[in-house]
């Protein structure tokens, strides 16, 4: 993926935070040597790739500092606060959003150390893990228990469940088990004023003040640096079966989805290709498809007789008028080669354009085949290749438009077309973001996504728990003069 | 229910609301009346009634307003906020803790004039209502679509889906569905500032800025008021299935809850009776029941075959050391006289004593055991009858201190017992409230459940969106004071 043209005010130091790439006060490092040691990273080398994350943003910390406990993370907050130094929380840095990106310099907090699973407890349901855990070592953890954890990304094998509950994150597994948000119960969280709060309970049922755990979940650092949670883990189903179905165009396809999630057998995934994209998986991805307007990839989970049960009822939802073909796999060999098409994407994407910007929007799922229309409308109007697939059961698109990065007209063309797909989906009553999060790349639009008194709430959240705006500025909320400029 | 004694701080008005129980000032009467005209009442005998709940505290507003629209609301408020009188949300006065009792006088907003559902969408699994729509009328608006909305407190058919969303509701289904909270996608609301505010949005998926929708859920009141919601809802299964198992203890049952919930067939409802509650519904409730420790009702639903075979996989769960009797319901009679038990047991209850308080504590359900073993040896400690049912799949106890209210010495014992009631669930790891909310009745033992900084970050939130303290003062949050007398 290639930089793209940005705004400039999300690049440079946020107004709020002036000064943030001098080099940090002296007394502040000594402080913060005393108390994190070998563990305080400011060589320029060092410290270079904890300043960028998988949007390729690219920032440079002043200091990076790995903590191995909670008392040194509200220590770290507490200085930074009196010195007015930015606190940038980082897991893996797999964000697409240049979230962990530390656009006002500062100190960048990387929990790689605090990666311990504390306890699981499968009676309770519930696994209490340290913000550094990778999605993919609790889910290896959970395995002998017969649990899971639900979130599902892309990213789990190399991305932490920190990040993952930063960015609210999802995946396939959205569509039946919902996103990080609903797998959480309870968490330790250091607020912008170091103190240490503990929110929700270790119980799966909760109505005790306010849901702070909810509301920290998909905050991206810029409420509270997470340093304990408590996931809700759930019994792993036995068995999977999947089917591809290929529709005459999008709206047979958005037609059998609802048909799909109108019955009462949730799948635990149903993903979306448009017509580009089949024809992308076929021609380019070597995928072995019939000419199709829009696919559809269903999977159920279960055991025995009910699993069968299950593939049935959406196999009979996902027939019905404009379909082209409907493909069951017996065993995993089968459902694997299912699955092929989906990952041919990729690398078909690649090589139409070494280019992309890819951002996942969401639409009520009636609206997806007017979204695709109008997307093929975007495509034509700016001449760049817009190839559509994603989470189709939450109607959560994945619209990547495409670029080469060595023309100039294209890569501009590209970075004009993206303001239109937000105007688009927030007219058809959508969100930015269903599982990718705000980070840097769509806060300026967070203005169109919501109306003054609605960001006025929420900067009165973020000056609640961070009164002086050192955690991770310049992300999630607009600044206030970008609200002045829109007038 | 007859009253208990109770700290007199909450039942007078807080210190931040001083003189609320003068009359209205004059010029707030005349606004409101050109705002509400024959819906604004301030007869004594109209308003009784809107000045009590379920708890059976009681408190006189100075004047009820039932609106009809947001924009009434809104004026409302910032009137109120002028002239610092109080404002206080109620449905049907359902609630358990005294949440819409108006402690602190002022104005009753009655929602029962807006009580539209604006729109089903099946095809988007949402469905937009206004406040005052009841839970039970929204059920057979869906059933139609054949769908429901899971939120399935006992008062469904009269309790308002604002009030469920109030203080975040849930039920027996919530074991499979989650609680309120789990199925609101947007929220329009009226913070204490007069603003009306658009949370979230009508999609299944939402990563865009911080979550005001979960957290205006279970605020009850205090926040901002609900004038429209958006929830998620979801294809209603065709059938159902039901199973009673009977344990020689609690820990066998307990021991049975866990290895339910850790197959991955989710019960739909998976209820419990401790001993007591089985004794009183077999000799005072006329139930037919075997002798035994503990008792589980188990639910399952789905269709056909898949619900055949989820039964057997919670029925094999469910057997196991300590079982003494597993009964399978084959049809729905049997069905009902199954449950026949649970439902003997509210009047046999009655037939016990007339008085009663009962709290829907949660613990981590493999404390279940130890909680009941601890509220025995209460129970006689303060020779107060106690007996404990409710929703162990989520630990969600509801405890019943059970005493005659003629009985000045037995009605200061149960009132005594209350608090060692929460200590021993918070010693436990549990939490105050699992479906009730907080309300008046919790409201003394918040500092207990939360530490300081915790109800600081809960208390800056409050400040954030209702700076005056207008908006159900004296709920959910203790005053400041308080904590300070408990050093």
């Amino acid at each position: 993926m290639a930089a793209i043209a940005l705004p400039m005010h999300f690049l440079a130091p946020t107004r709020d935070n002036p000064g943030m790439s001098d080099p940090l006060p002296r007394p502040l490092l000594k402080a913060l040597s005393d108390i994190f040691g070998d563990a305080l990273l400011t060589d320029a080398v060092a410290i270079h790739g904890y300043g960028t994350d998988n949007s390729r943003r690219h920032a440079t910390p002043q200091a990076v500092v790995l903590p191995q406990q909670a008392s040194q993370v509200q220590a770290l907050v507490r200085l930074c606060r009196e010195h007015r130094v930015a606190v940038t929380a980082r897991g893996r840095g797999t964000s697409t959003t240049g979230a962990p990106v530390p656009v006002a310099g500062g100190v960048v907090v990387s929990f790689e150390h605090m990666d311990a699973i504390v306890r699981i407890a499968p009676d309770d349901r519930l696994a209490v893990v340290e913000p550094g855990v990778l999605n993919g070592a609790l889910q290896q953890a959970l395995v002998p228990h017969g649990m899971f954890w639900p979130p599902d990304p892309t990213s789990a094998p190399y991305s932490t469940v920190g990040g993952n509950l930063a960015c609210n994150a999802g995946g396939p597994g959205s569509v039946k088990y919902g996103s990080a948000r609903e797998h959480v119960l309870a968490l330790v969280a250091v607020t912008g004023t170091g103190d240490r709060i503990r929110c929700g309970a270790p119980t799966t049922k909760d109505s005790s003040g306010y849901d702070l755990v909810r509301l920290l979940v998909g905050s991206e650092g810029t409420l509270a640096l997470i340093v304990e949670a408590t996931l809700k883990v759930q019994a792993r189903p036995q068995g999977r079966r999947a089917l591809r179905a290929l529709y005459r165009d999008v709206g047979a396809a958005a037609a059998a989805v609802a048909r799909v999630m109108a019955q009462p057998v949730l799948p635990c995934a149903l993903e979306f290709m448009d017509g580009e994209a089949v024809r992308l998986a076929r021609e380019r991805g070597g995928a072995e498809l019939a000419e199709a307007g829009a696919l559809l990839m269903i999977e159920v989970d279960g055991s025995g007789p009910a699993l069968e049960a299950a593939l049935q009822a959406v196999r009979s939802a996902a027939d019905g008028p404009g379909v082209v073909a409907l493909e069951e796999a017996v065993d995993e060999r089968e459902r694997e080669a299912l699955w092929a098409a989906r990952r041919a994407l990729s690398p078909a994407l690649r090589s139409l354009r070494a280019g992309k910007i890819n951002e996942d929007v969401v639409v009520p799922v009636s609206r997806l085949p007017e979204l695709v229309h109008r997307l093929g409308a975007l495509a034509a109007e700016y001449r760049v290749p817009i190839v559509n697939f994603g989470h189709a059961g939450n109607g959560n698109l994945h619209v990547n438009i495409l670029f080469d990065p060595d023309d100039a007209g294209e890569r501009e063309r590209a970075a004009r077309c993206l303001p239109r797909v937000f105007d688009t989906v927030l007219s058809l009553q959508g969100t930015l973001s269903g599982e990718h999060g705000i980070g840097a790349a769509k806060r300026p639009f967070m203005a169109q996504a919501f109306d003054p008194p609605t960001l006025a709430a929420m900067r009165s959240i973020k000056q609640a728990f961070d009164p002086d705006g050192i955690l991770n500025p310049g992300k999630v909320l607009p600044d206030a003069w970008t609200d002045a400029d829109r007038g």
